[in-house]
């Protein structure tokens, strides 16, 4: 991941700054949610992430931490986020240059009402081809969701696990949480982010839509 | 709060007037509805509070009038909004630093639609954690609903009462009427706008994508 | 109407710009929908009006043309809109010193799943406060919903007994068209908009939430 | 088409630039879904396309690859649109001088619950008037619903068959991919989104709505 490895921390912090505010005009990351990451270095691990409790709408480039992989602060004003340690396990599983995670409406939504199901299938949707890899809609897609959890320990181990299950997975919604997707840079990781957004959308309004009796079918339905 | 009590006025008439212009941009203030009030002084009590009737969209720091606590102006043009009363019995009986009023579609709707239960239970949310004090999503917030009212005199009375007796609750909601919340300091006042707005949005879009059947259920569904 | 008569055609020109885009960024005049026109002269009639067929997104003060009671053009590039007489018509019938036609998504819907029923009555809210002589959200407000027709004179004479027959109305609805509000001045215009906007949209979204079994009621439900 | 055949190469990037940015604001063009194009020069046929896999947020003139018909590159950095074939088909067949391809929530969501009626009929409302040649609201657009297809040389042909087949089309969908329309200007294949993105939102958010339970009629209901 060369162009992860080449970003200067003073980059990265401009870099994520616009990525915060810009999700932030979209309603992705009210309140102080969502957090953001970038590796600056491969080998000692370093990590610029959001600081905690900072108003992505007003975001600066102070407000980005420079970690290392034991959370050590090596620069920037705060703490780093208080979900630092799921970054850390999707960067070391996933190889990822970029972490993002935000808190939409319709992530919220579907996370909760796909709950029991363990996970969420998104396929048929030509959106779906600008996934990392991804060469057609005809792609299924397997969002896994896992519950809520307030001790980051126990949550970031069962991140890994369910990182390690499902390899072939972009992206993990936490129950009534969010979004958290990754990409070998942070325009790919963006990229992801809205793609799953607009995806999320598209199936919450559609399942919405569907209720009006359902007299609207498609090739694909069952 | 000393961050509250440091404010100069023109400072305050700055800070909330790019309150005004969010909130605006997001629609949840249109018309001239919404209004917004910073302390500036514990002793005596000075708060500076958005004009009557002004444009949020168009809102410049004269239209932020410097009050007592008997309402008396001290400086801006105009008069102070018709809810000063509000605003003043919040500050009072929660020693809030700020206090934010919106009028979104989503506030609108559900305060009607359980204005009879008297109150929205929220709870489960990862994003309730914005909220102060709160550690947990498992936190279950009382959002009681108070009917509407044309004598400001009476609503105020009828505020007090209910911040006294529903001690934890974050916000208040006027019956079609929209949302009041309020902060230590005018940064948490505008986070608790948009924690709630967005939980607002999320359980109003939950409710009607639930009418679909309900075959999608979740751990806390009962 | 002092204010409104006071206006001179470079400073309306400049004004109607600033609400097109405006209101262009909210999508209620998308294409090349809508037309916003202010009084300039009460005596003679003179007119600044948005030319026909114009992006509301990219309006210029050149796209404002000024025009008397005859339609005739007195300035600015292009032709009046095509629905200047319908302008006229409430100018004259309600002295009115602004006129603002929007296009939006829930204006076409309420005016279509009400047409039979001749207008819409909306009831209860607060924000109906923001409508001219209105003093409690207890106010009825009728709004009537005229057929559509491409025969100008036509319905500039429908629209025209219709505002002598509802003489209470702020507002008209022309089916899965749009909406026309007026006001003294632009500015109570523009905000006679942006509250009709969000009462359309909250009843929209309300008649939908309800779909969901109506479990919910209110005080005000019969 | 004089002023499209008038259009220099870095003109028509300065103008693809704003185009994919405005779009990009309203969420029509996430990830790096959506493509743009505008015919330079007639015979030859030349060709200003956005590059692929570009985030149309983020559009910059050098993100426009100047094409010849054969998809030869004379200018610009990058690779031409994966979807080039289906704009030289539309600028062949129709003598387009823009074509203009959007990925929206609703129109996905159309695309996909109409997708077995291999169409889409809008009928009945003003907006309609903005397509080129539409006169009345009374108009009864028909919008082809052609499957989705990795094979970008058979969609081509497919969409080639389907506008020779619907001679009356302003638009086509790729079912559960998006919209593509044209114009004899840029100018006129913008304000042909703007209206059938309105129109898609407005015919999805009425079928939600009716799902009440359709007490609400309008003349043209069956």
């Amino acid at each position: 991941m060369p162009n992860a490895d080449a970003l200067r921390p003073e980059d990265a912090a401009e870099q994520l700054t616009a990525v915060g505010r810009r999700f932030h005009a979209r309603g992705w990351v009210l309140g102080t949610s969502g957090n953001f990451s970038v590796v600056t270095s491969r080998d000692p691990l370093r990590l610029s992430i959001t600081a905690s409790s900072v108003d992505k709408g007003a975001l600066e480039p102070s407000n980005i931490i420079d970690i290392d992989d034991t959370c050590g602060v090596h620069g920037g004003y705060g703490n780093p986020s208080a979900e630092t340690l799921l970054h850390l396990e999707i960067v070391r599983r996933r190889g990822a240059g970029a972490v993002l995670h935000t808190h939409s409406v319709w992530g919220t939504l579907l996370s909760d009402s796909h709950g029991l199901d363990g996970g969420l299938t998104i396929e048929g949707y030509e959106m779906l081809k600008g996934l990392d890899g991804v060469r057609t809609h005809e792609h299924r897609e397997w969002v896994p969701i896992v519950a809520n959890d307030q001790d980051m320990t126990r949550l970031a181990r069962v991140v890994g696990i369910t990182l390690d299950r499902d390899r072939a997975a972009h992206a993990i919604l936490l129950q009534r949480h969010g979004l958290y997707t990754w990409g070998a840079t942070l325009a790919d990781a963006v990229r992801h982010i809205e793609i799953l957004e607009f995806l999320f959308e598209t199936m919450g309004r559609t399942a919405t839509y569907r209720s009006r009796g359902g007299q609207y079918g498609t090739a694909q339905d069952s």
